[in-house]
């Protein structure tokens, strides 16, 4: 297979999605919005949440699982809380309008915090919680998927990547943002791999009854992902702690499908036989800083913890220890001068959604 | 060394301890609260956090570190947060207290977060958090702590095995317990390597110059304890993301000591020169469950949870899937009929504590 990459502009790319996402059904601006999101990941380099996923959800709008004109549904809320049903919304666009939501209850009471159920894929967890910034919040965004990773001891796979994505704002300095799957290494790594014909470093995945891997088509053949940690020795139960942690806020607390019965991201695996709930799940938070402490004194300490770390002794003079956000800010601004390249079969995948709904790519 | 225990009642600890406490200034309450929190940790299985911290406390009181007449103040509050000034008291006695404060803004707002500065230890993560679960609430703990983990890349410690844990209730099932500290093994754990003179596995630790290392005296010799994931391959970027959010959420929000500035455990060590902040920081919340969705119905789906992830397939038939929680209430279930044992060196260590304040062991 090819590792060739052809470089589009962003707003070629994010005119035809927008273009792809309209012919759906969605009005222009959750059209408009969904699109955002999606090149969000392209931008920062999450390959993999981006463009690629496209004729993905193509697919699941084909087959009736995405809802182009749902409108999300808040079924109970308390003033720093709320439940949403989002009627087989896009999680695209379901998320951002329900962190909205999250942060009028913050501008309100100080904190939001909103569990959503009957959604889709919601791109990057990071897009969501640095929403927040902005408004001297803290954004906190975590969804769960389907299963693909193991606990430990287990063969089964049980949860999704289940990422967690926090932003905090600073003064001078970029923002700290986290953003990132509980999984020892996520599924978008692999593929590189896979596409090069390369074996897995140790820990990432297991083989189909459970046993140590370095395949990296495992998962294919019926292997399962590894938790943050890896193995026993190493702590892989912390890891099974956080993405079971994120089901349970994003899924069991909202009404969603859980564990095993989250659905299938791909259109061509079935849904679970016996729904525990209704779509996936997402847990979205906003925390006002100055419901703590005077916002620019915060952030003042957070320009100075920034700047401390990152004049940490570095072990190997040509690598500095780096904050969170710093790899996808850098790339971000490569990306928006230079345009964001793809690999020949994520545009050749275009092309044909492209054909297939009329639009030119 | 030795590694031989003698056994000791649960009262028995619990009756010396509180008399210690008394002795060191605590009211009655506070002692006996101190104490119960202190035990809570020796009765789960985490006796790095129990009674073999006692004279580490006391040491800490001698050099007027810790005032046992302290009063929680909240300096500043909103409907569902608080910033709260601990007054140099103790966090076995403050962080319980404080998680009070936050159930009670739950309770009226639906959710409650309390960042906490000018603290100290406050033993295990998890008890706090437990305390959420009589009233079904999720329950969420973290503390910052002395740096003893380098961030990825980093030869210098800069943050602390800054532990997360959270709590959500079930209804006919024990409920969800995680613990966990964001380093990939605690010093507690290096500790039993040390005394039976063993290397640990690879992963845990860096040598002085961030040499990869299973030297269990590593951290004695001027290295570090690694993030969860270990290294770069396994993602130790996002245990050193988990250990920093606990940092900030802890020490920054509120306004404690935070990363490298984080004041030492040990007496003997000097308070940072420069501080940022006093003392330790705590992140405290309470989620009403009923705030998003009835609270039987969560229960039910959380028992059904439970049971499908201990139904999991194992890899090996006598090693089963856990549910976070399980290994600590089957030992608090044994050492509350038969006792705690404690290491020779904890309980002549006891017994110095004792003499020294004039209290039987």
């Amino acid at each position: 297979m090819t590792t060739s990459t052809t470089t589009f502009s962003y707003s070629q790319l994010r005119d035809f999605t927008t273009a792809i996402f309209e012919r759906m059904g969605f009005s222009v601006s959750d059209a408009h919005l969904a699109s955002e999101v999606l090149l969000s990941a392209d931008l920062r380099g999450v390959d993999s949440h981006g463009v690629a996923r496209l004729s993905g959800y193509l697919r699941l709008w084909e087959v009736g699982r995405i809802n182009p004109k749902a409108e999300i549904k808040i079924v109970h809320q308390t003033p720093s809380t709320a439940r949403i049903d989002a009627q087989a919304g896009l999680g695209l666009v379901v998320a951002p309008k329900a962190m909205q939501i999250a942060m009028e209850k913050a501008e309100q009471v100080g904190t939001g915090w909103v569990s959503i159920y009957n959604s889709n894929h919601y791109g990057i967890a990071g897009y969501h919680a640095m929403l927040a910034l902005p408004k001297d919040m803290i954004g906190i965004s975590m969804t769960n998927a389907s299963p693909l990773v193991a606990p430990t001891h287990s063969q089964e796979r049980m949860l999704g990547t289940n990422p967690i994505a926090i932003a905090i704002p600073a003064a001078e300095e970029p923002p700290f943002v986290a953003d990132f799957a509980t999984a020892a290494a996520a599924n978008g790594k692999l593929e590189i791999l896979q596409r090069k014909n390369l074996p897995t470093p140790e820990g990432w995945v297991q083989g189909k009854s459970g046993e140590t891997s370095t395949n990296a088509h495992a998962l294919k053949e019926g292997g399962a992902l590894l938790p943050l940690g890896s193995d026993t020795l190493r702590s892989s139960h912390k890891g099974y702690c956080l993405g079971a942690m994120v089901d349970i806020l994003s899924a069991v607390l909202s009404g969603a499908g859980y564990g095993p019965w989250a659905p299938p991201f791909v259109s061509f695996l079935p849904l679970p036989a016996d729904p525990v709930g209704e779509g996936l799940g997402h847990f979205l938070g906003a925390m006002r800083v100055d419901a703590f402490r005077p916002a620019q004194e915060f952030k003042s300490h957070m320009d100075n913890w920034i700047r401390r770390f990152r004049a940490a002794t570095p072990i190997t003079e040509s690598e500095p220890v780096l904050i969170p956000g710093d790899i996808e800010r850098e790339i971000e601004k490569i990306r928006q001068k230079q345009g964001i390249p793809l690999l020949e079969s994520v545009w050749k995948d275009l092309e044909e959604v492209g054909k297939k709904m009329q639009v030119k790519f």
